[in-house]
């Protein structure tokens, strides 16, 4: 019996599995939901990854990662939306639910935010067109405050659907936990969503105390702080019906265990706390 | 001659100086405003910290901190509003333009940042008659989200502000650009601080590229990628004339570098980039 709303992401288990081993570990476990990374993608083939995907019947919550907008010289700005473009090409020949966008933080040596916000929005404009004829959802997933710089400079629901408002249909956002747990915000936004129809994707994870990485330390559902079940209801209450998509980066755990044991503890997890 | 306009948060040299040493330190690079911590002042003692205060007649930009409200207890809670009653005394004793409060986490084992936030605004609320009563304003320090669950779960400076106006008078906020600088409503809750003359106290320092950790890698004022400059026009012209004052915790750097050569490059770069 297939697992009604889990879906994995595959970074979760990227240090273990390829793209056609996680499969088949999920699988294993009832997971029929996932979501991989381009360069997983890439590693097997898009044609064998697109195969695979068909004849397990997966449900592909997203394709991680478009994105990386910001740059100061225009051609490179051209070129990564050129990049988004394949990243299209892609979510659509895997039929996933959206295309997940990281937007990027400052071009190297900015100091300008409000500038690489506006290359974000521009650079979203210029890509939605080609999304929207090629049937992928773009999903702009707002990064944690601390990831402004480096990575992403949408850093909040409201602001990331502020675009979303901006653009029209064929565009909504990707809720992740970790990132938006904080937001004063939160509930009215995720309810705003809801509204537009906008909430494409719902990533789960933990908040440790003490978090000891920035980028590789996120905790499995329940061994944090975040409000995974109430969350989960302001998005159901909002009408998003789709899997909750596990997303653990963690270079000193997660990582480190045998991959199955992994995702027998996310369905552990996904089945007591979420 | 002194140096108009620039404090020093004495936790930016803490590893090397005391309290009497720090200011002596200052005092030498033309620096006479400075913002002590309670433990600073509590290892020289309080009467010897106001007479350094006083005979150098330096200006105190703040103490730090009180705070820490949340507790699942209410003789915890209770403990620590009269600790805070205590901090107001030194801050009142060393003549502080405000008492900084970061103002606490999820209590131990708590999902809920809803109800941290509720104990918050009590705790304030009852703390506030008696800071009034001793002319020592409080300032809500929102710090970044990353710092929510185990430092302070005001993490805007809206929220900070939501709290003020439910207060009303003797309190106001901290802007320090290390926590609120990815804000994209930082320019306008800025003005809106200004207008309601609750803007008490400018932190500086900057936010390095990579950052190698969560507490103690803050960098130098031109080091990240802060829009210092951007961010001081608009607290000068929300109508905010007191100091900036550099708060930089740095175990890799600035800590183990030595004392005054700390402080002479503050100056530096308080001339040349803030």
């Amino acid at each position: 019996m297939p697992i009604e709303g889990l879906s994995i992401n595959l970074a979760t288990v990227r240090e273990q599995f390829d793209l056609a081993q996680a499969v088949d570990a999920c699988m294993a476990q009832g997971i029929h939901a996932i979501a991989p990374w381009r360069d997983q993608v890439a590693h097997i083939g898009l044609a064998e990854a697109a195969r695979i995907v068909e004849s397990n019947a997966l449900r592909v919550t997203g394709l991680c990662r478009g994105g990386m907008f910001p740059a100061c010289d225009p051609a490179r700005r051209e070129a990564a939306i050129e990049d988004n473009r394949r990243a299209v090409d892609e979510a659509a020949a895997l039929h996933a639910d959206c295309l997940v966008l990281v937007v990027g933080g400052l071009p190297e040596g900015s100091h300008d935010i409000r500038a690489a916000r506006e290359m974000v929005a521009e650079g979203i404009a210029k890509l939605l067109p080609y999304a929207k004829a090629n049937g992928v959802p773009l999903a702009i997933e707002p990064l944690h405050p601390m990831y402004a710089a480096d990575r992403a400079c949408v850093n909040t629901l409201e602001q990331a659907l502020d675009i979303c408002e901006l653009l029209g249909d064929g565009i909504g956002v990707a809720v992740d936990v970790y990132h938006t747990w904080w937001d004063p915000m939160l509930e009215q936004q995720i309810a705003r969503a809801g509204a537009a129809g906008r909430i494409l994707a719902h990533h789960i994870c933990d908040w440790l105390v003490p978090t000891r990485d920035l980028l590789f330390d996120r905790g499995m559902m329940g061994d944090g702080v975040i409000d995974l079940r109430g969350i989960r209801a302001a998005i159901e209450a909002a009408g998003y019906r789709g899997p909750q998509e596990v997303e653990i980066f963690s270079s000193q755990n997660w990582w480190k265990r045998p991959g199955d044991e992994v995702l027998s503890i996310c369905v552990e997890r996904f089945n007591t706390v979420c």
